[in-house]
């Protein structure tokens, strides 16, 4: 084992990604930053397709080290910062690197274990929640479906639609996920969108339409939806798993359907709702403490761990929130 | 010619409609209701999702009259009306027809000619004026892209864009269209979409990208300016040209370019607007006697002259806000 192992990119994926594609290697290691080491890496669906050129995150190519959101231990001295502070930043898939003081960002002690500051409440549950008060705003009786349910954005969608009063109806992949979403999280329905007709199941599950939306996948979910949509229904898109691991962008549903059901359909992207952070973070860790607010995390050990970790998720095989623990 | 001549639907449309779908016929007339004479029939494209059985406004059968909104005079005085009034309904295609009292509305003697009641004044004018004010809200400097810039929908939305200071592109099928366009209504840049390549005309026309963009057609044109749109985009769905002649429903855009634009798409359907027509009617009277704004109607003479003046439409060879005059 090197004294600086990290995870690199060896060929771009086809398909869904194989173990194969990655390689543990050596890191490099910059001159300048904070000298901060690994704690928890945030594997995420979009990284997918940044291993195609396509997010708007810029690419990963062939040869480079992967990199995704993490949470690090400074180990030294800085002007913000002092060793044992734990810190959020894009980084590289290593054990140990430096990263400019700008990048980092600290997460508070009182976000407990820091792994939560990479799940829901960190980017997903900020994704989640900016969905949600900005653009849903679900009344009470209103019905809101979700699709990718028990993922940490669906999920964190799910519950915060429950405490504003909204009937919510969750798409999931797997008889487990689907029980954690009808008993844990109390959603009011629940579909397995592997084993049931799609149209069918939300025909009876949303017998009133679909109020809101919110669609992690795109592809054939969302064109589903799409088709049960009420009279005024607020969509937002925010992920495509569905096409992630596709060669080429798949169409979307007809537009009468959203002249019809006079919907308003509106793309997220989390790096504009920033602002809402402390908000969100101090909303979800209330709703956490009294016990009405549920997550999960799927934890895998070790940096050597992430390709086949990735790999699970973009099979659609994690549950919760997908996480390495660097050590 | 029959005392009471109409116009009937034969057989439902294969593709673009022909003179041989409708026939020229006797009208049953009901036993109640005000009598009323043709004045001008409005034809508008979504009729054809209506004779598809396809249209949210109800199916019209082979064998039904045809029918849609008209201007027509009062011939007898009932409780509201007094013979020689000008009323807009709904209505039959045919000569003389009685309609329920409810079913009228007046149409004030300041609309000259009663026609643009049908027009500029009326359903086209209300669904621009709803998309422009509720939706698209242009901001100074901003650019609108319009398709099928030339009807009676686009142009009004073309010209509010140019009056609330909006760079607008308009997009139309022919070179007296897009004369027009240029000339008269002032456009920033008009692209003839039969002619150019649209992608390319959109790069050029479109530099900073599309912040607003109002669909009458869907199809290729909607998937293009799609590609184009800058971040914060609002886009407004309202017709479906492109997809009218079709049996089936055409696929839209990739979700994806939604999110990347973290655009706003909203579906119009003109019927929930109507408590803006009184607003949007002085506003539009206002600027056509400004003379800052202009609008175009095709006039076709005689009921028997509707087939024709409709497959016309459907084969995007009217020019203008497209009428039957009946006498």
């Amino acid at each position: 084992m090197s004294a600086n192992p990290c995870i690199r990119l060896k060929r771009r994926p086809q398909g869904v990604p194989a173990v194969e594609d990655f390689s543990l290697s050596e890191a490099d290691m910059p001159d300048s930053g904070v000298l901060c080491r690994s704690l928890y890496l945030s594997l995420d669906p979009y990284l997918r397709g940044r291993l195609s050129g396509r997010h708007l995150s810029g690419p990963i190519m062939p040869g480079d080290v992967m990199s995704s959101e993490a949470v690090l231990e400074v180990l030294e001295e800085s002007e913000r910062f002092k060793p044992g502070d734990t810190v959020r930043a894009q980084a590289p898939w290593q054990a140990e690197m430096r990263i400019p003081e700008a990048s980092l960002t600290l997460v508070p002690v009182s976000i407990q274990p820091p792994s939560l500051a990479l799940g829901v409440l960190g980017m997903p549950g900020l994704t989640a929640y900016a969905g949600v008060e900005r653009y849903l705003k679900p009344q009470v009786g209103e019905t809101l479906l979700v699709s990718a349910a028990a993922g940490p954005v669906g999920s964190t969608v799910a519950q915060l639609g429950k405490l504003a009063g909204a009937r919510v109806v969750g798409l999931a992949g797997s008889e487990e996920k689907c029980g954690w979403l009808r008993g844990a999280c109390q959603l009011d329905a629940v579909i397995n969108y592997k084993h049931e007709q799609l149209r069918e199941a939300l025909e009876r599950t949303c017998p009133q339409g679909i109020n809101m939306y919110f669609d992690n996948v795109g592809g054939s979910v969302l064109a589903a939806a799409m088709e049960r949509l009420a009279l005024g229904a607020r969509v937002v898109l925010c992920g495509l798993m569905a096409q992630y691991n596709e060669d080429s962008a798949l169409a979307g549903p007809n537009p009468g359907l959203i002249i019809r059901a006079r919907a308003c359909v509106q793309g997220l992207v989390v790096y504009d709702h920033e602002d809402l952070r402390d908000k969100m973070r101090a909303s979800l860790m209330d709703a956490i403490q009294e016990g009405c607010f549920q997550y999960r995390e799927e934890l895998s050990d070790g940096l050597e761990s992430a390709p086949e970790a990735f790999c699970r998720l973009m099979r659609g095989e994690n549950f919760g929130k997908t996480l390495v623990r660097v050590r």
